[in-house]
């Protein structure tokens, strides 16, 4: 059985809370929840991570090397200046999907841009929370393929 | 009963000839196929169209408003230059999703830049064949929310 | 007696429905009626066209040398990339002047500049319909002087 | 009876000395006739002023307020770069035509850019003495509308 | 007995009817009251002054020289651009403090930028009249130390 | 009683060891003791606080959700990248003041950009210790008014 | 016997009219004869075609796969920004030479930049109609070796 | 006997107390006395002087029409942004002389362009005093050839 | 005997994991030996850390003020935007020469810009695991000097 | 008989040795004796020459203002920077035709800019050793009209 | 008795055959001539020498040093890129003059920009050949002083 | 044995009279004199040379192929704009180290850039004359691995 990292960045455990105008009212836990049915119906193992810590996003992304066959994950601000978390990913060479909240191409300039990207198989933005929905079905199409 | 206008920019009729190693050996009559396979499982009807044309594009837009919910659209490189389709979209008023096949944001650094994002929904790239299932799922998603 | 082309870009067909906020609620049908009578008052001819392909704008240019006098042109979206219009009209060296409904100087970044400005005699911007009108009297002007 | 401020920047004064291939003979006194002449046609009443000193410009703007409802303005070169004389418009909150003699987008770059625009309804420029009836009667337009 | 200049550059003669959504109803006469008050409290007399030209400003900074001992400043819309202002303040070489009604650094992004920051000891930005009353509290501290 | 939340970033705890020419050889707990004897002056509660980890700060600034009225925050070299600082700040809703011991906008130019200042009412730069003080008077007086 | 396929872009129908001092007397059927008699000498067979439209050129482009051993195009003013017109020379493989009359790196510069070029073997500009005899013997000579 | 106009921009009324390191110990008066016995030696008349306000400097440029053979200027501050400036000096076409004490090319970068320069025949920068002495005759000598 | 502080950044402890044909197949432990083989034929005491967390590399900064003589760094990634960690560095004065495994200026363009250099001695980069041994050198060198 | 001079600049005497997966296995010999043979083919006279220092280039296109009819330059890495090279072919007003081996605007991005071609008839880019062939045709062809 | 070393660089070997236009119909030997009778009624020796090869004017620079006391430079197109000639300047630390016949900053957007000028006493610019002696004077009067 | 060639570039010969503060006051001889003694100790001959001449320098490298094993070079200021010095050591195909005397990345911006970069092993740069000797330990590390 498949297992998949999904890992979220700075802030997300702040929605529901957060600028629901821009995020919508659904809180992490309400996303975790979808996720994991989700993941049952795709037949695949999740755990569901978040942390506010650069640092400790990296060192997750290394422990994940050897016990997990994908990562999903929504880095948060980091996305857009965050080198360190980019190296940490293709350092571990696990197939990786980049999903955010809101379509991050419409927003502020500083937005538009993912360091993150070139390491990753695809992005998913703009969706709210189904969003983690597809990039679980994109990252174990993938997997399979 | 919904209805969906699924829409292909330039070159995209090429698919399975163009660059396999960027686009992958599946030609566009085969995502037509997938494509309306999900169609029928999510209880919607699709329209599917493919065009070299930046004008028969608009003109196909246009015509969309009053008897479509939605479109997706992969505008391949129209994407990263054509304010008129832009406008396009916003002068219908659609809900619209993006979708790309390869990850536009890991290429040239021309493609990294979508001046269709401002007025579409949500954006999915990176997937290949798949994210026309994926964008479908958004879109309808978007419609029943 | 004089005769002017007026020709008219991409979505301008949408006009009435397109984003009435910025564009205003008269069609473009309301606004040739105001230029045939703009014109029959200053005692010229017009054609008056649409398109939404770059390609017959460019055909509708050349078609005009020999037979028109100048042209009024609202090249909608193109206005900022179509280098291949601004081209047609320096081939066919007709007195052209620019027009805009929305004050193009006043919206988004990509929207200031004008790649055909460099080719018209001027330009007239954020006046909504009466524009077309303005734009006629300074192109007539211009053909008496 | 509506009235009009028609407001004239840096080096007008000069005009018909000053470079006459870029903007004509004809002399400010002879425009400000044909201002006059134009306004008594359209029924509204009109001051005529120029100045060289920004300082000027401003205070002959906020004194407008309360005393004229709209204003037409050619800024000459503050044009691209007084965010003073921007802020003055926007402060007084009166409709506010921008009219240029030459065509600004196309002569040297730092002209493409009026840093009036955006407090501004609309831009005529490229028409020579003409620009300021047209200007004239948008603006008069725009009051009526 | 310490005296200190505050100067007030272009519109701020127009507060309270300028955009009152952006820096509230209070008038430039209250704001006078209230620095003035402030003054007493700290102990140091003041001067008070606006200028809608950017020279009067020059003079006004030159004069200041030997007869003040620093100098409060709101250079309005010419922060952005007025080098000669910016000058003026480095040639007399008095103790500088910038404050601005509304926080500039949110703001249009040409307002982002102060070119007299350079030359001035701090900035206070966006707490509308009490900015005045901080800035003399800090001017007179830094005289003081 | 109304409770602030004072927040320092990296390297403040250097205060007095560090670049004494440029911050001074005041330590961070000299200010601390006149921040607490400011804001009992002005009737309020202070949590005053430093941390070198982003991660700390934003965990910081959520916690400070619900039980603190408003945040005081300098946020050292964190200001010119912390996007996700940013968007902490943001997704709490609470008031908050930005201060720099130094002139930032004086110094090296990736210094002049603050990724927080649009999240924030306010900026006070340049007057040391004293800034803090300054930030916590503008602080209350906005959840006065 | 190899066969070339020859695409002129928009305005090229007009060469003889348009701008002689850039682009001299000679017309698009003048050309014609000398690539026709270049390409017997040569020993290959030509198409010779043009269209103002970018949805043409690369409907064209596409039908020349299977049927033509290499490209020599002119794309006129669309050598500057269609991504699409380069998408699908690269999509159909085919060996392409770019051509121009007039020596774009010496003109404005928006003419100095090619969209095409990464996608060509080479570029020859600045020669007038021999440009294209010359273009014509590269590719023969590329085919060949 | 030819006259010269010598015009000096904001803040040269300070020298010798504005940055001493900057621009030396002499006084303008000092300069005056200089540029009159140099003035004299090379039979020319001259006219000296000096203007915190741009539009005074306009102003005193378009009196010179007529009566005056040439300007010699040092803009001060305004040489880099007044393009007022610069348009009142084509509008009168005198031939001119750009002045300016320090070598404005080894300073901070927003003084190495000049906007002036395009319209004077040259530039002399960086000499002190003596700047206005060789600029009387390159001028002089330019009138006579 | 002098001590110094080695100090690895973000991923470093992922070496001969992380992208062998980019940093080779030895691990940080083996780079660890060889520094500390190194350290003993100059006669210098070494410490050697590494972290994930920019908050980390900070504290252990700041607690080498006093304890240490000098710092040898690889920041990692943080490299190119952590100017926390570069205000570290210059808080606590310590000579600091910055290594890299890899030729960072010929790799990605956002590899070629390091926000530490300024706060350096000198920087070695390129020469995989060596380039510790010869940074240690060239710190000994000039803590000799 | 016409007598034309083939300037190579640095580095070309490698050709053969130099990186043959981008330049070929041709040595500048070969090419040497295919353009003598095809100067003679044409009825021309050459002369080929080769240097690496820039100053050698010019003065030999200095000694060639009055005894050859033009120029064929490959001036290597010079292309991009040597404004002195450029100014050499302008100072002698002889027609030039620029040629490079390899397709300069499809490499790194410094190579897209020729500094040069402002100063030339034309440029020839891509097509290896034959370049030479075309750009000698050019030229001649030029020549004679 | 004071020695000044007067160079010039690339191309003025050429005058009076090289552009009239820009340069004026003066050769360099009419310009020696001018320099050695201005430096003799100044009572200074002049060497006067003109290379087009970098390498030997930095030679020539490098022979300078303890042999004269100041250097008039006109480095024709290398004041634009060579770092290497402005490296000399400042490695043999002797006062330096540059000279331009032509307004730099009014030609070519290149021209504006003059690497030498950060490591020169001041630059004369657009006199022709009078510049040559205003320089000298200037060198002459900084010697003095 | 293996054998190392080391260049300098221009300048070079002017160390310990040009600019001490940033160059020290050793020699070139001094340098030559120590790399010699480390050369001997790592068992390698070397070759010392030094030219102020790109073109020499693009000599001396061609020569050294066949001949040496590896170079070692100071390429001074042409560092920073030199493409040709580039393209000749990519010619050779010849392992190269660069080697600065100060540390380039905190000077003037200029310097920051190195065009040679993408074609050498690695770099040294801020460690003054020991540089080189890290310089030739890390290249006959690489050749030996």
């Amino acid at each position: 059985m498949r297992s998949i990292l999904v890992l979220n960045g700075p802030n997300l455990n702040m929605l529901g809370i957060r600028e629901p105008a821009v995020y919508g009212t659904m809180t992490l836990g309400d996303i975790e929840s979808r996720v994991r049915a989700c993941a049952s119906r795709l037949g695949v193992k999740v755990d569901f991570d978040q942390s506010n810590h650069e640092g400790e996003l990296i060192d997750r992304i290394h422990a994940a090397h050897g016990s997990f066959d994908g990562i999903l994950i929504n880095p948060g601000a980091l996305t857009h200046y965050s080198y360190a978390l980019r190296d940490a990913i293709s350092s571990v060479g696990l197939p990786t999907v980049e999903v955010h909240l809101s379509n991050i191409h419409k927003r502020e300039s500083f937005r538009h841009v993912s360091v993150i990207a070139p390491v990753a198989i695809g992005q998913i933005a703009g969706f709210g929370a189904i969003g983690y929905e597809l990039g679980l079905q994109a990252l174990v199409d993938h997997l399979e393929s």
